[in-house]
């Protein structure tokens, strides 16, 4: 059953004038959690203290630092498997665009045990939504995330598990719950995210360590859609996830996952792979 | 005091899986509240359902239909004037982008006293805060307002009663808390909401009823910052402050308020204007 705290105390309800709800004024982060232990805490921290950064939070180190590890705290005496999910909103606040200027920031940590999750290979669809051309906020995980749901109900409208999302100018960005990469050869490429997408812990964590260690050249590039379906192997990768390869993109269909192979019990030992 | 309804009923607490909260999962309206009356009650509710309509709500029009309405008789009871907001959002459900198939959505209605609205002409800046390309979410009032709070923040540093927010390719938009109208001669001009920004209720009626009214042309046009500069007269219009011209950007200073003297009594017969 699902737990949930506000402000460190089990609570099911969050004041009407908080500013997350009301403007969607914060930030959030979804933890895997392995037998009371959030996976990558500091990935998530770092991406925690940057979206908060991007909104321009008094302290977002400070904030992200403490909330995170009370976070970790709480999930810990838990103790079992599951998905977590830190939501921290700028508190609440008077009618108006404007944050108080001693804002006190709100955190709701919400924690369910985790079903055995499906790591089956993908079926991917194209979605008819495109990210916003938005650099200034492009990376953050910030609670305002039309976009994700339109793709979602997209993909559930397409009978698909979920859709590629591509940019204003029809560059592949993502897909709706997660990043994307490509294997060509030895190679692997994730779309660079400097105008729109979410910049996912896991993403950071094959670009920077993993990729390297199951033997892959990495690099983020431009894609074009084209390119995406010529690619030897396609897998998607979020922290609940880990990595998921995709098996067919329209008519298109893969069945070489070496990459996603190697790389899904790096990020996750414990992962369910059945490919 | 502020005075709070959830689904129509006296709250202060909203329950914490509310996918307004989680995901900015819903849309909102702004009231200017005169005797307990709400001011402009059908054009609110047509916008209502549009910004449920982009977001995909099963029946938009019967859902902004209905909570305008309930929000009307709430408002009515109590009868004095104030300012309100209605907030929508999708309701409660599990984890995850993907909405319920049976979402129920709920209402969160607030009613605030208003104090004497200050009407003085606007100060503005120019903000660092671009909007986001986004044709699919264009002219809706969502509640993910990321931009908007930026721009806020940017208004407050400037020390300016708020800021000018361009598009992507630079052109002119809107203002942080409301849409803004150029005067040449006899014309007044909007910006283009193709691309993005908020289609206000105000900016309709002018449109649609109020410039004719008044005896000026009216049209939207892409609008250039040299173009701004270079108008007769600018004004900003809101459902709070019906409209208010602006006396100044930078070193540029305007005050010849014709169009906003002719304007200001016909959106709002209450309307304290002072120039």
């Amino acid at each position: 059953m699902r737990q949930v705290w506000v402000d460190g105390k089990p609570s099911q309800q969050i004041p009407v004038d908080d500013r997350g709800l009301l403007l969607a004024d914060g930030a959030f982060e979804t933890f895997l959690v392995r037998e009371g232990t959030v996976m990558y805490v500091d990935e998530h921290r770092e991406r925690l203290a940057r979206s908060l950064g991007v909104l321009q939070f008094s302290t977002p180190q400070q904030f992200a630092q403490g909330m995170i590890a009370e976070s970790a705290a709480l999930i810990a005496a838990v103790g079992t498997t599951g998905s977590a999910r830190l939501t921290v909103t700028r508190g609440s606040g008077p009618r108006g665009y404007s944050p108080p200027v001693d804002a006190v920031p709100r955190s709701l940590l919400s924690f369910d045990p985790l079903f055995t999750p499906n790591s089956a290979p993908l079926t991917l669809g194209w979605s008819t939504v495109k990210w916003p051309d938005q650099p200034l906020l492009s990376g953050a995980k910030l609670l305002a995330r039309t976009e994700n749901i339109l793709a979602a109900l997209d993909a559930r409208q397409q009978q698909v598990d979920d859709v590629v999302m591509c940019t204003q100018d029809d560059r592949v960005c993502s897909v709706a719950r997660g990043n994307l990469f490509l294997r060509v050869a030895d190679t692997l490429l994730t779309p660079d995210l400097s105008t729109a997408g979410i910049a996912g812990t896991r993403r950071a964590l094959i670009l920077n360590r993993f990729a390297k260690v199951a033997g892959y050249h990495v690099t983020t590039a431009s894609v074009a859609r084209a390119q995406l379906l010529a690619a030897d192997e396609i897998f998607v990768c979020n922290a609940l996830w880990g990595v998921r390869p995709v098996a067919r993109i329209g008519q298109q269909q893969w069945s070489d996952f070496a990459a996603s192979r190697a790389l899904a019990p790096l990020l996750d030992p414990e992962a369910a792979v059945t490919w």
